[in-house]
């Protein structure tokens, strides 16, 4: 969280570079957004994404205008933020939030191996559903814009720390802590016509085990 | 959600004009994702953020570049994006997301009541937060910087629909439906050397009972 920048590197915010802090804040969740520029003007789109090892995945329409502009390989940006916690102090300048976040930088294009690229975000998404799901048509995958962006200019910031309150502050009436903020699935709710006998299936028991951000 | 604008716009995405789905919405949240170019760069930012009528407010701290872009009045687009839930549909093609996103395009300039601004956003996170903290120092103000966006060109979309499947993929045996998805606030957590006598204050009552998202 940039609220702050100069507060939150003094006491909590910390810088990663390792790659295995990126992929675990990648892979927890199912949603980035994306910046891009059209006529000067930048556009920040939640869509949803996989990581496919080296490279992040976003689908969307062939038919939208951004994305048309993203697999152009208009400059991107990708932030993909999980919030942990609002952390109170006992003053409003203290008081921050906990989080991970990962930004990556890049142009993308089109993914070239489309079909491979289909199963790979929709396997990201709930995995293993691409082999369970009735296998996509033609003009489906046709209508589908996947683009790729390389992992390479990246970075990742994590900040896990409680409220960072000077000494001349603490032990006074004012509470401080954290509210510590989590994102849940809850039970998964069958389509009113699934016949009863259907179970759900694997890639859904899968998603809920690994949980979101 | 983005993933597909064409399929979502079909069954299930609506745009909202009305004012008070776009105020809810963003007065569900603590984290916008802001968008702002430097040198033709789009970059994405996670900031805490309030609405305060009809200017939503950012913070961050004054020696941050990207702040001294939005202060400046550099185009920005602010994105907020609660997700719902994950829809399962039998293809791949139909699976997409229940969302409530809201878009705000504009220039920030620099919030001209500082103070009464500190104190909106302190409030917005944490509502009552302002007057149970310890005042705000000079230097602190001083080193934190408001700007705000006024609340005049934007958009939200809305999609609460569940697997849009076409009559033919339905009655099989692949299961379809929706994980439910939430933010949730767990129990506040007090620093180890707050006094047992200090009792969680009204402001982090009334945020977890408002909730998040």
């Amino acid at each position: 969280m940039s609220t702050d920048r100069t507060r939150t590197r003094r006491h909590a915010e910390r810088a990663h570079d390792d790659r295995a802090t990126l992929d675990a804040i990648l892979d927890a969740g199912v949603v980035a957004y994306v910046g891009v520029v059209d006529d000067g003007q930048p556009f920040v789109i939640p869509m949803a994404y996989a990581r496919d090892g080296d490279r992040l995945l976003l689908h969307g329409s062939t038919a939208s205008r951004l994305m048309r502009l993203l697999a152009a390989g208009a400059p991107a940006c990708v932030s993909v933020t999980h919030l942990d916690g609002i952390v109170v102090a006992r003053s409003a300048f203290e008081s921050s939030m906990q989080y991970r976040s990962a930004m990556i930088l890049g142009r993308c294009r089109p993914a070239p191996d489309h079909d491979v690229a289909l199963a790979r975000i929709t396997d990201g998404l709930l995995p293993g559903r691409w082999d369970e799901a009735r296998p996509m048509r033609t003009r489906e995958a046709a209508a589908t814009s996947i683009v790729e962006l390389d992992i390479k200019e990246w970075s990742v910031k994590v900040s896990t720390d409680g409220p960072g309150d000077p000494p001349e502050d603490r032990g006074t009436d004012v509470w401080a802590g954290v509210l510590p903020v989590r994102t849940v699935i809850g039970e998964p709710v069958p389509d009113h016509d699934v016949p009863a006998a259907v179970a759900i299936p694997r890639s859904v028991e899968e998603r809920v085990r690994r949980g979101l951000g």
